[in-house]
């Protein structure tokens, strides 16, 4: 849930003029995204989503998401498409703060994946990937390999008050990730943060996905890696080979892996749990008793990073997925 | 905002056949009455509002309220119909919690009302209450002028807490309110919770109203008490009288007040004041540090309580509004 910031009726008002879409219909916050704000908002014009961007979006960053969410609606890719002001700008303030419309899009997310969700996750995976070749707006991960270890170099006491033994259990991945990273595997822009409700289905269907205020250049096969850990556990924590199978299958569809990338799979799903375990547990112990956002709690991702710990990297869980 | 509660894949798809809606297109966690949680549904048949009724919503009442609705919308009363799945029931179960869906209204609310939109306010509740004229439902109202006296009895404490010497001065209010209280005025059902977030506009006129899970029998009057409050004080504590005319001129354009109701509007707004009052000192105390959701600050209604208290119900505030 998140509606962080309210909008004045002058505001809307002063919005709603500048982009001539005429009188508002309907006007509501919606639970969507956890970073920032959102607004459903109806005119005759159709309808449209505004965000309001929150601290934990980088104002620097956002011509980045809104080139790529521009570059990727005219390269027909199904996610929300920045909508120009009658000046042509896409960056808008609303209450000192930088703000957004894009295009309403169909579809809805679903809370527990089935086989085929997976799949078209997959697919809708790869197409983003391909739709995105050639842009030229560059984004480097601040969220990446090489920063976890400066990251969780302040989190040892919260990893101790999670689990204890944990803090030195985290230091070993890290080493491990370091050493094993791989260096040469095709990178290009990818989304960093497609869990299951960043994507829209349609009768079962890939429909859009949408967030892509994590988006940056990585290697591709990683953002592979945080798919099969956000869709490919279940909820007691067992994860379903056959539902990774059928995310890496629907993935080969569109775009064929090499092996170098098939083979280095187990390990960025390894990576990709210590991303979202590190950023959970800094979340974690800093927000405030008080405050009006839960957030994740870490222990999820820290049983998905076990599960990659105890693997070692060796799994061979895809051995037929590209069959 | 109010999202409280999740809904599971399995149990939206059930609520969908049980309806015969088809597909969802949309589905979102909308920001809408604070009491419920309330999801905006698209299917193919349409656009719909889901209710999942929380714990403040009394069960028992829900009969009331939905058959309240289903009148107003056959009576033709811009307000949300709950829809009859196929076998005609429109009270449903979704995770253990009574829960029905409703049609969408377009429009928009203000934060800060107009003198225009106060009229569109005032003409809105009085067709509220000549649509409502003959419902055979009836709720007492568990928050009316007898039930004061024993709510305030144990937030004594929490009076003073707020501010030193409050507690005598509620004393005083309510026993001036239970003396003067007027008992013959025209009763009927009222919405009891007609505050700005609960009317739509559409280009400046009233589109609806939502929100009818404070509805109940009492005094018809003291709806527009209730509006006097929620709508005439200025951000800076002030109250405006232009905005109060304007109200009860809206209000008298579909229903005349006769000089009783009109001379006790000042001690019915006083009344009106004290309500809010009470319940949001009552939320204030009882919301644990951790809560997700804020409750009202008690001291808006505090300085609109002193408000009326000094106009002691003497303010002749109305004289020209029905001219």
């Amino acid at each position: 849930m998140a509606v962080y910031t309210d909008i004045t009726d002058a505001e809307l008002e002063a919005l709603l003029a500048r982009y001539g879409l005429g009188e508002p219909l309907a006007f509501k916050g919606i639970a969507e995204g956890v970073s920032n704000s959102n607004f459903l908002l109806e005119t005759e014009a159709g309808r449209f989503i505004l965000t309001i961007y929150e601290h934990r979006t980088p104002e620097e960053d956002l011509p980045f998401f809104l080139g790529l969410m521009r570059w990727l609606g005219a390269h027909g890719y199904p996610s929300p498409s920045p909508l120009p002001d009658r000046e042509g700008e896409v960056l808008q303030r609303i209450g000192g703060k930088p703000a957004a419309m894009v295009s309403f899009l169909k579809g809805v997310s679903v809370r527990r994946p089935t086989i085929g969700h997976c799949r078209e996750a997959g697919q809708g995976l790869a197409e983003l990937h391909l739709a995105a070749e050639g842009f030229p707006g560059k984004r480097a991960n601040g969220l990446g390999q090489s920063d976890w270890i400066p990251i969780f170099s302040v989190l040892h006491d919260e990893a101790e008050r999670l689990k204890p033994g944990l803090a030195g259990e985290i230091d070993e991945d890290l080493f491990k990730l370091a050493l094993a990273w791989p260096r040469d595997l095709p990178t290009g822009v990818i989304h960093a943060d497609l869990f299951p409700d960043n994507v829209f289905f349609l009768d079962g269907k890939f429909a859009a996905a949408i967030d892509f205020y994590f988006a940056c250049n990585d290697i591709l096969a990683y953002d592979l890696g945080i798919c099969l850990n956000a869709w490919c556990f279940e909820p007691d924590g067992s994860f379903n080979v056959t539902k990774a199978q059928s995310l890496v299958a629907g993935y080969e569809s569109r775009r064929s892996l090499s092996s170098a990338e098939r083979d280095a799979l187990p390990l960025l799903a390894y990576g990709a749990a210590m991303r979202f375990f590190l950023t959970r547990l800094a979340d974690w112990g800093a927000t405030p008793a008080g405050a009006l956002v839960k957030p994740h709690n870490p222990l999820e991702y820290e049983s998905k990073l076990a599960f990659h710990r105890a693997a070692k990297g060796q799994l061979q869980l895809f051995g037929t997925a590209s069959a």
